[in-house]
């Protein structure tokens, strides 16, 4: 009876999990008007009628599960750099957000951005500045070990994830990786710098 | 009767020209999918049948429209700025996003991000892409007379439209000034040391 009722909660937290991650990426290719709560079901392969088992609150409790899917998965992926030199974690997010572009051949860019821009719901609004907040503080600490002064790391880090953001939303709408290689070569650049003054100091 | 003529023409010109900046406000506002036609068209005081005698093209003629207006309106904010100092330059470009997010209160960003982020149709995408360009060209232009060095003018400028349209939409999220005003700052610290080396070379 355990094992049975252990199964059971793990099949519904897959469902529940796959049915988040599916709209993350649904909300950086379509934005969040064009993401489907039953298109994201479908995709899912959910049972019809789980919808509002696993959301009650309907499609915004979906969005906000997404957003801190996306959220946190980028800081996962910072996390495993903690130690490393500043100018590699400027990289390294960079890089993340090329993955994103070469991934979906110019067709994604943030789940975050795309619900910042385009939601009518404060709790939305407010979830996504939350997942920025997030950002900024992680990679601060980061760049604050990697050897940036510790005054400069919350502006260089505020720096990164707005210039980031802007480019994956510039390189997708081009078609092109100009813009974020072009824009990520400065953001390196001006960590690079203030990790040498901030080694220096 | 030539007169006539002449107020008609005029009158038309006004309804679609209204028109156009009422959608462009909303796609900043609301995103594109909650910009409504018939909407706009109330707000612009247009009478009804007027939409497609304006747009045969639907919707996307209309958010086409508000694309280049966008863009113009920054264009020709930045054409009055030229001979002046890249500092000068760079800080004007982040005055004019402090004033979209001033003036609204927080409720609006980007027309031009909005649609890149949320569009289906490939005319909008392009379109969107096209205004990027031209920020970028015209923001090269303006740094390098002002004196950033000429192989350096293009990617501080791709800096500063990515890191703007990003500071944005951060800003707007968290309802907050102060993501803009220290991405803003380490715009203008990375343009004045690009500036002095300019000026030296």
């Amino acid at each position: 009876m355990t094992t049975v009722i252990v199964k059971e909660s793990a099949f519904v937290d897959d469902v529940r999990t796959r049915m988040v991650r599916k709209a993350a990426l649904s909300l950086a290719a379509r934005g969040l008007q064009r993401t489907s709560f039953s298109e994201v079901l479908k995709a899912s392969g959910g049972p019809r009628g789980s919808l509002y088992h696993h959301f009650p609150g309907g499609k915004d409790e979906l969005v906000l599960g997404a957003l801190d899917v996306a959220g946190n998965f980028a800081l996962q992926s910072l996390g495993a750099l903690a130690g490393r030199p500043a100018t590699e974690i400027a990289q390294a997010f960079i890089d993340l957000w090329r993955a994103v572009l070469s991934g979906s051949n110019f067709r994604s860019g943030c789940a975050i951005a795309a619900v910042a821009v385009a939601a009518e719901s404060p709790e939305l609004v407010d979830r996504a500045a939350t997942v920025f907040r997030a950002w900024v503080a992680e990679i601060g600490a980061l760049l604050a070990a990697g050897g940036v002064a510790g005054d400069r790391a919350p502006s260089l880090a505020a720096l990164l994830v707005s210039a980031c953001e802007g480019a994956v939303i510039v390189s997708r709408a081009q078609r092109s990786f100009a813009p974020l290689d072009l824009v990520g070569a400065e953001l390196v650049a001006a960590v690079a710098a203030a990790q040498g003054e901030g080694r220096a100091s």
